[in-house]
């Protein structure tokens, strides 16, 4: 594969320039108001695929957004990948704190990306890991350096759950038959220091809601005499951690794996600043469970997080009044051995026999998905550890991530094969989040380091 | 004064287009989109005192919203009563939750109505209210029944904390000067049993803003590495009350007067059923400090009721992120003897104190009134107690408010007189919710009930 990165060098123009075109579709899969953009975006895909070389595209109806399907079987004989990633993406709220808007690209250099990165929702979580696939798949093809067969299966919701995926996974084991699945949307270390991600967090997420009076009322005739929803709410989600940090479900940390002193001893040799870290989320001290380090609460421990909650009069000036109604958007990061069913439940249970007298309180389980840990003595995993060795000229280190891509136990379940998570995206890019990005370096590297894996994976397989 | 039941049903029906012709103006003082409304409904107050018989009448500039003043001066050397009522109305949100729409007003029956209520936003807060003293005036000056002088003061910013009404009442304490000030903005027990409201809690009304890190953050990557602002903003809030629901907030209730056994006994003695409270909620309990009754937790005693939250992703979906603010808006009901800045100190140093490491908290005060204390023994009271006898046949009983119209401290501060507060809404009104209304049969009423209170009062002054 000597051509390899001449071929990058080469079209590296033009493989920035067909990212940006796809990141322009506000795919937004959580909100219906773009149904059509992300249908237009599973288009952009099937059109990419057949230009980089698949023999067979199709677009695969589901109960909710569709699968971009497509493949090249070279030799029945020789082993295959299936590549999964997702074309959907984030809300981009909050608008305001966007500083060039979310679905328009723009490339600017910063500290961290000298050469650039590329600013839009979806940049590096998922549409530009995705389309470095993609792109290799390019290269391989048109240079006849594709060593084993290849399918793809790009979904459209990631961000809202995958439940057409799991659907659509039961239905077509034939079709999806592989040996090894790979995916690039995780993140590593730094540009300096790759790593390939070993363990993924499990989620829960539920929708909870607090209802007082049957109507607002005002909180000067009616303040201080009636549960206020707001307050309540409040009080509930206050008692779901003690004072360590400890969550409070009854049951909730009974599966959870301890790990031994080697493995915390193995895992804090990976570099980290925490002055870095606080440094560049501009807080003055971390928070968390205690007995835990940071890198070990946000990968190797379950947390839970209010993602959003809302009640009573936002707007401009004053209201007095008392919401009839309170709501909160919760999650839990699971970790392996948690089964996410069983903590949905038991949290439904706990935060409905919480509830105190004068208000109904119901819980509605939003998604969920198991955590996973893939062993770094796989083929598959050594493949990936000389690819990106090759391409980086630096081992990379193996880590657990606090992320969630609950699908990956699905496909273990399913289709029996185990998954890479070859991710190139950095803790920094700002995912979920205001001002997505992703490096120009980054995404160079991975089209750069992705035809590496199937050389290795084929050599090591036979 | 034989004419003035006759009178008022003969007029009825234009009295009831009258009002929803204002009624149709939305008139929002918190929301500035609403400003060119908010100054049409003070011309239309005006257009109404002119007809209603005032000799002059202003629209008086502020640095808010404009005053309207308008007055009535037969005899230098009889009493003078000042009429105090706003013209502008608390945002109707949540609109869902309306059967019809805020501002087009329809007249329907209830139980509680069986003649009919007026549903608006502002239908009894206090359009409906005030407009009862621009009637009662028309009768009394088209029939040659205004036994003294009048002045009217209607202000546009009551529901957002009266700060331009401060400033005119300070600079006009001459050309506001009267014997007795006249307010409709409170309620009465019912239709049957009416009552005069002789207290009235105060104010402090906040904003509080929780900043952790400088972004929004991905839950499953930063998700129990770093302080969540919407959890730490809950724990904060639930620290507010203790097990007992006493408020924790150190000297909160320093200098709070604890009423004499006498005096609640006094109070339990007005008609109270607690199923029927607790139906008309529909709320299987009640919920308040311990230690005292209903009716006593909402007016005797101090509160502190959030008035609405908001932080993260509210939106459809899920999204799993960890925000980087929080926000809620706070208020507390103050008793007399309570001074509100002196509250919003104390709240402000507590918050700011209990701030956990990791994060930023900053409390912004709103605005804030002190409470009120009128006696039962005075002229203006025993006025007002016979007129309510007359045009309802039963005695009315003095209560106390848990509500605030904080400048009726304010008043007696500059202007040195007491104000009778003559309500005629009732708690089901829904003011500040969703549904607002005001019975036909009780702004009829009170255009009857407030002729025979010039009259009285004049009697009693002689």
């Amino acid at each position: 594969m000597d051509n390899l990165k001449p071929y990058v060098q080469q079209h590296k123009d033009r493989f920035i320039n067909e990212l940006i075109e796809i990141l322009k579709i506000p795919s937004i899969s959580a909100d219906s108001a773009f149904n059509q953009d992300v249908i237009d975006m599973a288009e952009a895909v099937k059109n990419a695929l057949e230009k980089a070389g698949c023999d067979s595209v199709e677009i695969c109806e589901t109960p909710g957004y569709p699968i971009v399907y497509g493949e090249k079987i070279i030799d029945k004989n020789l082993p295959t990948v299936l590549v999964y990633g997702h074309y959907d993406v984030q809300p981009p709220d909050p608008l305001n704190l966007w500083d060039s808007p979310p679905f328009e690209p723009v490339i600017k250099k910063t500290d961290i990306h000298p050469e650039g990165a590329i600013f839009a929702r979806g940049a590096c979580d998922d549409k530009g890991q995705m389309y470095m696939h993609v792109k290799a798949l390019e290269y391989m093809t048109s240079s006849n350096n594709l060593p084993c067969n290849v399918k793809f299966m790009i979904e459209g919701e990631e961000e809202v759950g995958s439940e057409s995926l799991a659907w659509f996974v039961k239905q077509n084991q034939d079709k999806l038959a592989n040996d090894v699945i790979l995916i690039s949307d995780t993140g590593m270390i730094s540009n300096q220091q790759p790593s390939i991600t070993t363990g993924l967090r499990g989620l829960s997420y539920v929708e909870v809601e607090v209802t007082g009076a049957n109507r607002d009322l005002h909180s000067g005739l009616y303040g201080g005499a009636v549960a206020n929803p707001i307050n309540v709410l409040s009080k509930m989600i206050a008692s779901l951690h003690d004072e360590n940090n400890h969550i409070t479900i009854p049951g909730f940390y009974d599966k959870v794996e301890e790990l031994s002193i080697e493995e915390r001893a193995e895992m804090a040799k990976a570099p980290f600043s925490l002055e870095q870290y606080k440094k560049e989320l501009d807080i003055d001290a971390v928070y968390g469970e205690k007995g835990y380090t940071t890198n070990e609460r946000n990968s190797i421990r379950p947390t839970l997080d209010v993602n959003g909650i809302w009640g009573g009069y936002t707007g401009e000036g004053a209201k007095t009044v008392i919401a009839s109604k309170a709501f909160a958007k919760i999650s839990m990061r699971l970790v392996p051995h948690q089964n996410w069913e069983e903590i949905t439940e038991l949290f439904k249970n706990h935060f409905e026999s919480i509830a105190p007298e004068g208000v109904r309180v119901s819980v509605k389980p939003h998604h969920g998905g198991q955590g996973y840990v893939t062993p770094i003595d796989s083929i598959g995993y050594k493949a990936a550890a000389k690819a990106y060795k090759d391409s980086f000229g630096t081992a990379p280190i193996p880590q657990r991530s606090g992320g969630s891509i609950p699908i990956v136990a699905l496909f273990e379940q399913e289709l029996k094969s185990k998954t890479i998570l070859m991710g190139f995206g950095l803790d920094t890019d700002a995912i979920h989040s205001p001002n997505e990005h992703f490096g120009v370096f980054n995404y160079l590297k991975g089209i750069e380091t992705i035809p590496l894996f199937y050389k290795y994976y084929v050599e090591l397989k036979s």
